[in-house]
């Protein structure tokens, strides 16, 4: 089976490396010629709108997804429309693109979101500050991603800064959740809409990008948030996985944004589950019955930023699991991530002091 | 860091998808084109004693290993004489290559061996007959493998005819070994010569072809095994994954054979061990800390002969993975290998069974 995948970069590095030894074949569309993971696959160098890239996935593929969001969907759609199964479905994408069609579906399908309005212009904005009340983050409704694309205003002061900063692209303003946690669940659905659950992540981020994840088997929101996902992936007639994040706050989960693809906060799966959200992620696209999300152990994931550390020291600690993505290295990139595994969620955390001491990441 | 590896089979494919998480890079040097493992990284297409090919190998890599031991040691030789790092050390290779030169190493260093004696015309395979006693094994002394190049003489009678079968070329005869298992350690020793061992693999073989392992947490020949293959390491001041196979008989163990790379018994430790022998090997030669060997549950490896079977009853049981090794279908050839991982040996058993009913091959 041949699988094309839109977006080169780490997600479809690490989505070749468990497809490989399922006999599948990858073939990447990415402009960049250095996509660090097209090149494990048949590299198509070329935009994500290219019509002459794109006839020639839906020629030789058997089956499409992609590794971001920030395809156009209108590619998907196109691939789609040429018989070619493009999973997950180019709706999510769309969804998923724009965040006041994400909080609507939340909405629609009765998960709990902070309060949002949508922001077409500074009069709407005023308005919105007004009904969300503040402090509330503005947010471009297309293309942001870890933390871009926000600006938080706390008075109403700021409100024309703000949106002048924005340079008046259509945006939502949402109401500034206080949470006590954020969490994720990794979920998944394959042929005949059979589905599964990773155990909820608990994640932590510093200006806006992720740092940390942690497995949490057994947490209390387990099924709430299982519930949740549930709905949206009946709503897409979703294939493939999803991750979906919260925000926790007074024992509810706020639904905060869904991811339709392999996600940084399930990066542990490779070593602290059973199957991983990669393989999973490729089973189900290709009518493959799911593997067991079930947890191998307490697993904990440190993000890369910047640069790949002396890994020495990092690969002395047992059960200490080092990716690197063959990126360049500039600040505030992702590079790599660590994944530490422990028999006991409290040896966990001692090793996770560890590794964030070595790698200089605040736990 | 950029690794060469001698041969492009599914050891190298095996290789490449451990290292490439290590951010490491990789130069094959295979003759056949469509090399399975060779698709993964850059393939130089020549002999292997290619002097043109062996160049830029020595010129671009970093590390050179190999992955079967029919390569020349010459070669091997030539690369490390171009001060090039070559791991394990060709004098491993060597003896490895040559069944009188390991059974010579295994008697040198105090490890027990069936009665061994050298082969060279009809005449010396008379003596030996006499000497190692009836049944015995006549092996080539080079170039076997998955029980090629073997013949089983069981009466004078046959004598010559198998000396004509075996077409003169330099053998051994060994005695007969009626053992009660035959069971392996993966052993690897990385730099300033620090040493990690792998739970003992016990292993069934079928036309002299390794048909499934299982890994032995707490095997009593563990710390036996482990005094051996620490006594072979230190003799060849070795770097990388060794594997010993000994065969056991009232109660002691009597090495078989070595082989100087990751072995086809140890790739159960792919899911079944904290670090797999691929990326430990791979650790090993570019002086990385050994990762842990401990184990993960219990594991167990079916291998695939000859075809891939329908995956999907395969992947619908729990903790069942498969590796497809995208080699052309042959019969009797090694295209791939199931892992089977419980929690329980008693589990394992069952599990084991359903495996290798499914894949056509007896447990």
């Amino acid at each position: 089976m041949i699988v094309g995948i839109l977006g080169g970069g780490q997600l479809a590095r690490m989505l070749v490396l468990a497809g490989i030894p399922l006999g599948m074949r990858f073939l990447i569309l990415d402009p960049s010629p250095d996509a660090s993971g097209a090149s494990l696959g048949e590299h198509i160098v070329a935009a994500y709108d290219d019509p002459v890239a794109l006839a020639r996935l839906a020629e030789r593929c058997d089956r499409i997804t992609y590794e971001f969001e920030n395809v156009p969907a209108a590619a998907a759609q196109w691939l789609a429309s040429e018989r070619r199964p493009v999973h997950p479905p180019p709706a999510a994408l769309a969804v998923a693109r724009d965040r006041l069609r994400e909080k609507d579906l939340f909405k629609d399908v009765g998960i709990p979101v902070a309060a949002v309005e949508a922001v077409e212009d500074l009069y709407s904005l005023q308005h919105a500050a007004e009904v969300v009340g503040l402090p509330a983050v503005l947010k471009t409704r297309t293309l942001g991603y870890d933390g871009r694309g926000q600006i938080v205003i706390a008075e109403t002061e700021i409100i024309e800064d703000a949106w002048r900063r924005l340079a008046g692209v259509p945006a939502v303003l949402e109401a500034y959740v206080a949470f006590e946690r954020e969490v994720s669940v990794i979920a998944v659905r394959g042929a005949e809409g059979r589905t599964a659950f990773y155990p909820l992540s608990e994640n932590v981020h510093h200006d806006g990008i992720l740092v940390t994840a942690r497995s949490r088997p057994d947490d209390p929101q387990q099924a709430r948030a299982e519930e949740y996902a549930t709905r949206l992936l009946d709503a897409l007639d979703y294939r493939g996985v999803l991750a979906i994040e919260f925000f926790e706050k007074d024992g509810e989960l706020l639904a905060n944004e869904i991811a339709p693809r392999v996600h940084n906060s399930g990066h542990w799966t490779i070593e602290g589950a059973v199957t991983s959200q990669f393989e999973n992620h490729l089973r189900a696209i290709a009518d493959l019955p799911l593997g067991s999300t079930s947890p191998v152990g307490y697993a904990a994931m440190v993000n890369l930023i910047g640069e790949i550390p002396d890994p020495t020291p990092l690969l002395n600690m047992p059960d200490v699991h080092l990716h690197v993505y063959g990126k360049v290295h500039r600040p505030g990139r992702k590079v790599g991530h660590v994944t530490v595994r422990a028999e006991t969620p409290e040896r966990l955390e001692t090793l996770l002091e560890d590794v964030t001491g070595l790698v200089g990441i605040p736990l």
